[in-house]
């Protein structure tokens, strides 16, 4: 199998209070693909989908569960001051702050928001991964 | 905020198991600054993190929850045929299949796949989206 991944999809509650937060929030852009029932948004090659939870559980045939799934995302920053500020955007668009920026035990800096269904994404900066002109990440081989 | 994502990390209750699953199994590869704690795979720019699903929850300063959290990762394909492929790849690798490749209500092909800690993956053909060189997804805008 290639290892590669082209959709990341949050089960929302609210998909008008998601809209709120991802596109009028944080300033992402809904794709002409979305509608009234789902939201795409382009992340580069990768697209991030809002969908209604139950309906999410209920296409991979699964029950919905409670609490943290197991899941984080986390967007890479080119210095502290830009996790510093996106974390403060994140906010005041509405996010809750899980964590405080700081340093971390591995050498980075980092801290987490947590989206209006409880979604954790970590904001971080990590001085030993690169990020290309595109903001990818250049991991060591 | 930039729309963007660096990495996805699941957690996962026996990274030498999750590790003969993405790695052995699946043959993606491990990068070099992955370790006994953790293993990270480059996905084209995006990060694939396995850790242990206890000392993610604490990173987020969240409790572990139980059963389905509300994200699905998907993998779109070129043909129904390479769906189909995959599939019996992810299978034969130790993967459980949640859902067999079938037509989709809108209008794609597609079936789900767990890993060994039931991390949901869609593998799918979209047809409305297409699939640059690289793999990334050509989403309308």
């Amino acid at each position: 199998m290639t290892p590669r991944i082209s959709v990341i999809t949050l089960g929302v509650t609210d998909l008008v209070r998601s809209r709120r937060f991802y596109i009028d929030g944080l300033g992402w852009k809904a794709s002409s693909t979305s509608d009234e029932h789902v939201v795409f948004i382009d992340l580069g090659g990768i697209v991030l989908g809002l969908y209604p939870r139950d309906l999410l559980a209920k296409d991979a045939t699964l029950v919905p569960g409670t609490g943290f799934g197991g899941v984080t995302l986390a967007q890479n920053m080119k210095s502290k001051a830009e996790v510093d500020a996106a974390l403060r955007d994140a906010v005041e668009a509405g996010a809750t702050l899980l964590k405080p920026a700081a340093d971390t035990f591995w050498g980075g800096y980092s801290g987490y928001f947590a989206d209006p269904d409880g979604h954790p994404w970590e904001v971080a900066f990590n001085p030993f991964w690169g990020l290309d002109e595109a903001g990818r990440v250049l991991l060591p081989g």
